[in-house]
């Protein structure tokens, strides 16, 4: 009866050798991996993928820093819970805990304001606009001199582009610089709350499963994008109506098995794919621990300053997640860069491309030279920057020179002003100087700053910043300036909004002082590294151009790090050994919640899912190999943060799963993709549509929906 | 290319319908097995395997706690490393140090003493002696009359078997006493070392992977009987030469793969799995419970005694290693009835016994109510025990109490004397009195013992011997008694060995004094224990004969509970999932062993073998599937402590593997066997060859095996 199980690491070794599913691709660059699609199995044309105008790539949308699709023409839209959580908390109160209970709207009416950071981006446009940045840029300016003229250039692409405020527009580079795309979206800024389930399934595991597999998190939630009357978005009314979305995910609940393809569409946020050997050994030996030790400290500090102060600890509650997070991150890529000598493969293949550039690199011979010599100084650079860091750890300090520099800004045409400085922005800069009042505590800040301080007095002199030192305060003043500061007065803190650069120069204010003090330190640092970008972003594109020749002759396409545009990557339902004698997925089931089951949060899930598992309850939900309810499915797709939410897709386009994390070993991808070990985490999307029916009971919305179940 | 993953998790929710690989068979019992044998592929006949005197069974030995096989006709040996651990311990100096370098005699002339405590058992003969041990019993004898006549006959029975130092003899009882067999073994007390690999190898992963899966451990060793030059066994001498083994097992190179049926035989030590729901919830509620607390006091206490001084530490390391492990296994055990209410499990099955046994039990109307109570009185005397165990926790009131009754047990003639103190266990007894010194000191004895004490004060009254709180030394006590006490020192304790009793009733010596004090409740308790022992073999024999009719009446035969004797089992390699979206196992491989190696024990391994690892030596012991040399495998079948060392065998009766440990989840097998998770781990023959050849060049005993290769 055993005889019946394949031995699943012996084949997972042979997996290893296979094509790796790695690229996040520009959909315009599908058609170049037709065969590729097909061999795993797609059968949608790649050339219907690479049009965003066309089905299904005109389903899917940004929520700015979180990934969604539309799965209903009246702007219904379905993400991660975790990307919605700001919506349910802003509607949550002691009485009505959306959090914990869930939240599900029977009908549109009493569907909730999503708050002003809940917004939907849909892309209308994208162009190809490398010749109106780059044009005319003369080899012999320096390096701040280009950056500042692209920055300027960039402004002027958006500035022409944002015709009124529901349009948001931006230029990113790829390939740092060798291409320009504009993009432009409509900012939908009237977004609902139409159902979330009890964040005891749709974070169920919270932190402790963060990054972890076995996973049982039901992380979806879903949306509503409204419009005005007039079918444009407006500012949030009740006279606002649905907006019709031109497209929309049909659902699938056939669901997928192992080994079957998927298709993943999201906006990934950043990696790091085309680092240089050098690069990495310096991110492995020196930034890496340098943050992890520095996060570490922060955190015992906060836990230190923070104790025995319940409303202290909710203040902190989410810097310090969001702190272990990154953390966690950090940890992840120590431990697999000390797993896998990813240095001594990316050697390999730099002397193999270095050698081939010697043979057919043409005029720019010493182009390898230039660029190991920019990203010598763009390192030591980052030195100085994660000194400059530790200097300035302070929320006061922060909003302070924040200010400051507005108020600098603001002197300048807007146009000319410094990006993220610009009346464009200003609404944000308040939100954030306003947000600040939920996590912070003055003496906690006070603690902090005199630990960061501390820690950057430990730094080797040659990578502090020349001058800092004798700026800084003297540890014993921190008290008295805290005491001293009105910044941590909300309303003290805005009222700097607007006020000339003069009256900061005239103020007691210890903080605002230091902000002025520091001014030219950091200038100068900002300065070096606009020179710095201004050459990263004449040789890299050079270097990038080569690389892309030098993998063209081997007949492979290239594509650019993530950049927080849409994407589209694709991979196959699949396990993996992270090590020797174990094996990992692909599925996880409801029987698996329940068994993991305790009396505490993160791990207590509704009674009513409990019941249904128990009753066996499964529906058409059932998978016919598992014999049950799947809850989260692996797959070797190619994502990174930003890719929360994104729709998971059939061959044939049609949506299965949500991304919503990747595994423990998989954290390194973003450097090096390794394809025996990186899974990305998604929900299966009959664990949604069966919590919607058997525990939420959100027919209303299952109705809406064109769902495709399967056959009997 | 992932599409070739069959779905593991799918089929192993599958799996847990099978049937399972439960038993640990009688080998006469194995003809009534003979369809389930065939069933899941064994080839050698049940018959065949049922005679001890033939092929295979005539090459299975014990040593004495752990299970060993023939694998030459000169007497050569292969158990597990642990189980030669004593025999590399005491030939190991700081400058040969065998422990960590491993050790190989290159000629027989080379071979190291095994000592006194490497003993090898061949069994010669098995009878059934039932009717002499139970002939005659009345009903109307007390429980204790009854069990002190048992063991009298037993007695008898052993003497008169036991016709020379050559040969030891036992009668265990089966189904605790409804069947007796007279085991007559050869006793080979000239045992050399011949083999043993470095501990790295040997014991890799150590105690932190104790019961864990993944698993690389090369845990074998290799021994050699001597005997006489007239072929029985004798003291260790120089003129002695190798025992001419009657049957010895081939060993196949040619390895298994997922799914492969083994066969598993050995000397497994103790089961439960017969016992009353009502027997399980008072062990999970209570016994372990207690047991785990009152452990991990004892190791804290330990600790902090032993602490700040390394030599000390030595003395206490074996004593907390082995009360780890128990602690260990007792928490595994809570675990796995926290996780499966194998109670409830057990209810269902009694209720069906019982409702069968109403319709179809003749004549024993009130057997089921005699059982219950039995139990009920059996279990309240238990935590009198466990109060008494804590009342006496002190390694020199231990010993004054082996020896004041060891002067009283001398009184009688030898035949009546209490079992474990007659003529034949006196080298035992000084052995222990001796070995003591290696892991005693007077002041940690004392912390423990006052600790031990203040736990005993805490346990509820009424589970307390009566009288015994007040004969207990006042822990202020303690500290003047240990200084006045002569047993801490080897020699004075030994010196007791042949005193009268009225020696010790005289003696000053607190400890001596506290033993004569306390002797008239320990033997009150012992009485009670013997009155419960003879209903309790009065009654479950009554009991399980109606267990078997039952089990007759659904087709299905009924083993024994371990009780030490020759026992085997069977199963397939096979992984298993310990939770849900994760499968363990079957196979390890050297490729693991390089990926766990740290710079620090127990994850250091020879640099030999690394190297060999790194440059692909696999040779013919290569796994077509994995790619590489598999380390160590996971199998169904059933097995328990006194399992270490136990020959696993193909379906041919081929030695294959060693069986050496369990997984974690197995742990409740000893009182469920639960074919789903349940996985005994194996030492793969082939990396045991691999090592010989490729690490440790051991070519004289490749050479001396009789080996089958795989076929090119």
């Amino acid at each position: 009866m055993f005889k019946s199980i394949v031995l699943p690491v012996a084949l997972l070794g042979a997996a290893a050798c296979a094509v790796a599913d790695e690229g996040q691709w520009q959909p315009h660059q599908l058609p170049q991996l037709t065969s590729e699609l097909k061999r795993i199995g797609i059968t949608m044309p790649a050339a219907k993928l690479a049009d965003l105008t066309r089905h299904p790539m005109s389903a899917i949308v940004s929520l700015g820093g979180c990934s969604a699709s539309f799965v209903s023409p009246d702007g219904l839209v379905v993400t991660n819970h975790h990307c919605a959580y700001g919506a349910i908390q802003r509607n949550s109160t002691p009485e009505k805990n959306y959090i914990i209970n869930g939240f599900l709207a029977k009908t549109r009416v009493e569907e909730l304001p999503g708050g002003p950071n809940t917004l939907v981006y849909v892309t209308e446009k994208v162009e190809n606009v490398t010749d109106r940045v780059l044009k005319g840029l003369s080899p012999s300016m320096s390096g701040r001199e280009r950056h500042e003229l692209v920055e300027s250039r960039i402004k002027t692409l958006v500035a022409e582009c944002e015709t009124d405020k529901s349009i948001r527009c931006s230029v990113p580079a790829f390939h740092r610089g060798l291409e320009y795309y504009r993009i432009k979206q409509l900012m939908i800024r009237d977004v609902r709350l139409v159902y979330a389930p009890s964040d005891r399934i749709g974070n169920f595991g919270g932190d402790i499963d963060n990054y972890e597999w076995p996973r049982q998190t039901g992380d979806y939630s879903f949306l509503r994008a409204y419009v005005g009357p007039d079918g444009r978005p407006a500012d949030p009314s009740p006279n606002n109506v649905p907006y019709k979305s031109k497209d929309f995910l049909v659902v699938s609940a056939e669901g997928l098995k192992n080994g079957d393809p998927i298709l993943l569409a999201g906006y990934p946020g950043r990696t790091s794919r085309y680092k240089l050997p050098s690069e990495i050994r310096f991110a492995r030996d020196v930034d890496f621990p340098a943050k992890a030790a520095s996060i570490t400290a922060d955190l015992s500090v906060i836990a230190a300053a923070t104790q025995g102060n319940p409303a202290w600890d909710v203040r902190y509650a989410s810097v310090a997640k969001s702190l272990n997070n990154v953390l966690k991150k950090t940890q992840g890529l120590m431990d697999g860069f000390a797993r896998k000598d990813i240095a001594a493969i990316k050697d390999v293949q730099d002397a193999e491309f270095r050698a081939w550039h010697k043979q057919n690199g043409n005029g720019s011979r010493n182009l390898l030279g230039e660029l190991d010599s920019v990203i010598a100084q763009d390192m030591a650079q980052s030195r100085q920057e994660a000194a400059w860091a530790e200097a300035t750890h302070s929320d006061l300090l922060k909003s302070a020179r924040t200010l400051y520099r507005l108020a600098l800004e603001r002197q300048k045409p807007d146009a000319q002003r410094e990006a993220g400085y610009q009346e464009r922005d200003l609404s944000f800069i308040k939100a954030r100087l306003t947000r600040l009042e939920q996590s912070f505590v003055a003496s906690v800040d006070e603690a902090r700053y005199g630990a960061a301080l501390a820690r950057y007095a430990r730094i080797d002199a040659k990578a502090r910043p020349q001058g800092l030192d004798a700026l800084l305060p003297a540890p014993n003043a921190l008290g008295a300036m805290v005491k001293a500061s009105e910044l941590g007065d909300t309303a003290k803190r805005l009222a700097w909004i607007g006020k000339d650069p003069e009256a900061f120069r005239k103020s007691n204010d210890p903080f605002v002082q230091l902000a002025v003090r520091l001014h030219d330190t950091g200038m100068a640092l900002e300065n070096r590294r606009n020179e710095l970008e201004g050459n990263l972003e004449r040789v890299i594109p050079q270097y990038m151009t080569a690389v892309i020749a030098w993998k063209k002759s081997q007949g492979k396409p290239v594509y650019p790090d993530a950049n927080s545009t849409l994407r589209v990557t694709y991979g196959t339902v699949a396990p993996y050994s992270p090590r020797d004698g174990l094996v990992k997925g692909p599925f996880t089931t409801v029987e698996g919640i329940v068994e993991k089951t305790t009396t505490r949060d993160p791990f207590i899930v509704p009674a009513a899912l409990t019941e249904a598992v128990k009753q066996k309850r499964y529906g058409v939900f059932k998978d016919a190999a598992l014999g049950t309810v799947p809850v989260n499915f692996l797959s070797s797709a190619d994502t990174t943060g930003g890719n929360s939410g994104s729709a998971v897709m059939n061959k044939r386009g049609e949506l299965v799963g949500l991304n919503f994390d990747s595994t423990y070993e998989s954290i390194t991808k973003d450097w090096y993709f390794d394809s025996a070990i990186t899974r990305a985490i998604h929900v299966d999307i009959r664990y949604m549509l069966w919590v919607m029916k058997e525990v939420d009971h959100a027919d209303n919305l299952l109705k809406e929906m064109t769902i495709k179940y399967p056959k009997k």
